[in-house]
């Protein structure tokens, strides 16, 4: 069955059906639709629950097939056992479920076979679904949110270009709850848990030709079809770029990957290569697939792999640069040209090479001029790093950095160390929509993601 | 001449004039007044500047001749000229100077010229030196602040068992800074820039001695004194941990490193072996030493590599297992007893193996339990990490983690991703005492650390 006119409900749903609503704050089910809610979600919420006539000013009904309309997605908040029941019933009405409950697969041989019964009942009612045990789907652009842990505990990223797609629903929920804390958007997330139907191809058939995705990041422990996902990830991977970080690498990640979702997770190397293949930039750790998600919302790969350091800390930038070189990237001495350029627009306490060297002494300025007068093709990418020590160096640069960036077309990387007065700072560039990093090793993973990924 | 009876009293000061005192609030030695006794520096503090008789409440002395008792620690905050001028007049009191100006051999070879001078008038009067272009020392033990940048824009933070060394004074801002945002303390840190007495050796051996310093954090550009840095190193290594970064490792972070105090950083094969000989552990980025510092505030290293990882998400638990086979360390299976143990105690949705999930439904006597009953033979530290979703894991949890860490003689290493709820429940362990990390590589970072380092 292609998926093409199948899945794309999922994200731009009219109807939302929650099974297993309940008024009492602790269920699930009551935080999914505070969750909707908070999301400001534009269609129709139908609570289903046979206990309640209405929830929290919503009408309730007790069965799916109660609602007179089509459900675009009904969220099951049931156990397991009650999410058969429902499904043996009246549900002609539904197009798409998203199950979060647990107690399937990965619970073991009982689990298996409801699962297997899950599956069949699915394929019977002809209802494409996501999960079980899963978070669902959290979409800063059909304003969807089924992620059933509260706000206060997983804050909520804003809207940006990266879709996140993920088996592990912790996974999910860490990476948003960062990438909001670090100030950073995301399009779409979708953790499908067990995939009992739609998977990781599914998905990224999808976010292909997503409109509102202009980067994908995947998280992924294993792959269901081997020879679809290939296919899809290549069409793709052309049209966008796709990170994927590969857990369960070796022995015994690979022994808790299969616990975890219950599934085998192939060796290590097949992987490797399917990257390669399709054009995956393969992230090389968690830390990594984050600093890439907060990159790719804002610039494109690029070609070549040399990186201009400016800074005003030495140190810091003697540390980038090492990372640099550590992560195959290359850290071209300037030309001649360029030093005299730079040394004529820059005071005299400046370190005119590469790392570009502002000192304590430095003023916004300096650090516009010091991008100007490099000639744009001794680059491919600039990491911006910033101590907030000197006292003429204010937030108001970023605004000028951002505009530079803007005309010259490469990527510029902000680093930004330190604690809370230099995070406060930094957000002047958050605010730009320029991402951020807070140590020099991860300024150098984003930028190492740009350059191709993985040496 | 033997630096033993030499340089001990810049860590115990019982007087210290500030040269070039101020009470314009923009001038740095202002800021070092205010650092100090914001420190609540319990000895006496003279000011020095022929321009007033009296700086915020203090006598202020013309020149440091003019102070009639012995000066342990003179601050030199003025330009490098008056840096010269000041040593040639009457200072036969001042037993040690933290030169904090720059202007000296880091801008060429004017600066080289006068940094050959300050050396002999240093040697000819008998003073000690730190400096010149340094931060100088931020002490929690002897309540010693001569930096110059406000507490508003680095955080100081509190007291604790690792030193840092650095030349770099950005590093070390930075360093302090991110410590005392994450909650972490530090013992001593010495900022000694240019090197023109004092350098990484001397303090090394004073550290060696000093019981306040439980382990020792380098950050090298370069060594000045090889011979005598491998006999200090080692001798200290025997008594306590010393970890060590090593920047501009190769071209072109050694040609940075070169302009930036002027030094010439050596190969970095040399430093590698002097690193394994001596016993030091070094650190692969900056970020790994920073893990270094939280981790052995606490924790010493152990023989062994083997560590136990417990956690309440799947995916982050397979991704530290991930970052640890890849950093050198082993995720051992846990024997059939282990098991059988630990599925007695624990509730079935828990996956009873090395990483041990106890899933979304966890409470905190799952995370007791678990510690308990694996048999302590069976790993050398373990990394419990923490996803704060679950509603009945609560921040309860840290005392009864620390009590079984006191207990059980074994590093436990606390992992804590997410945003803010989560740091906020992560600090119930911070409070405790226990390093907490926000990553799962970070957290493998400290722990390799702790099993002897770069692989």
């Amino acid at each position: 069955m292609s998926s093409e006119e199948c899945i794309d409900f999922f994200f731009k749903p009219e109807s939302i059906a929650l099974i297993g609503a309940s008024p009492n704050p602790e269920k699930l089910s009551h935080t999914i639709l505070e969750s909707l809610r908070k999301m400001k979600f534009k269609g129709k919420i139908y609570p289903v629950n046979p206990g309640y006539r209405e929830i929290e000013g919503l009408k309730c009904y007790s069965t799916p097939g109660e609602i007179e309309n089509k459900i675009d997605i009904a969220i099951f908040a049931v156990p397991a056992k009650a999410v058969l029941e429902v499904l043996r019933g009246h549900v002609e009405n539904i197009k798409g479920a998203i199950i979060v409950s647990s107690g399937f697969r990965e619970t073991g041989l009982g689990g298996k076979k409801m699962e297997d019964e899950l599956k069949a009942l699915l394929k019977e009612k002809g209802i494409r679904a996501m999960g079980p045990n899963c978070l669902g789907i959290y979409d800063t652009v059909s304003n969807v949110d089924t992620f059933f842990i509260e706000r206060e505990k997983i804050e909520r990223p804003v809207r940006d270009g990266v879709s996140v797609l993920t088996q592990s629903g912790s996974f999910a929920a860490m990476i948003m709850d960062e990438l909001a804390n670090e100030g950073a958007g995301i399009a779409r997330v979708v953790s499908y848990g067990n995939k009992v139907d739609v998977d990781e191809s599914d998905c990224l058939e999808f976010l292909a030709r997503d409109e509102a995705t202009k980067a994908v990041a995947l998280y992924i422990e294993s792959v269901a079809n081997g020879r679809r996902f290939l296919e899809v990830a290549s069409s793709c991977a052309k049209k966008k770029p796709i990170v994927a970080l590969k857990v369960g690498k070796r022995e015994p990640g690979a022994r808790a990957a299969s616990s975890h979702t219950g599934a085998i997770s192939g060796m290590y190397e097949a992987y490797e290569a399917a990257f390669r293949k399709t054009g995956i930039i393969e992230a090389a750790s968690y830390e990594e697939l984050k600093d890439a998600c907060k990159v790719l919302n804002r610039y494109s790969p690029v070609e070549g792999k040399r990186v201009l350091i400016i800074t005003d800390g030495g140190g810091i930038g003697i540390s980038i640069a090492d990372a640099c070189e550590e992560a195959g990237l290359r850290v071209p001495e300037l030309s001649e040209t360029a030093v005299k350029k730079l040394k004529e627009k820059l005071p005299a306490f400046a370190s005119v090479r590469n790392p570009v060297d502002l000192t304590g002494s430095v003023r916004n300025e300096h650090y516009v001029a010091a991008l100007q007068e490099t000639p744009a093709e001794e680059y491919d990418l600039a990491i911006v790093s910033l101590l907030w020590g000197p006292p003429l160096l204010t937030g108001g640069v970023a605004g000028k950095i951002r505009d530079f960036a803007d005309s010259c077309g490469k990527p510029i990387l902000i680093s930004s160390p330190g604690g809370k007065f230099s995070r406060e700072l930094a957000s002047a560039f958050t605010k730009t929509g320029m991402p951020v990093f807070f140590t020099p090793e991860s300024a150098v993973r984003a930028a190492a993601v740009l350059c191709g990924g993985k040496k």
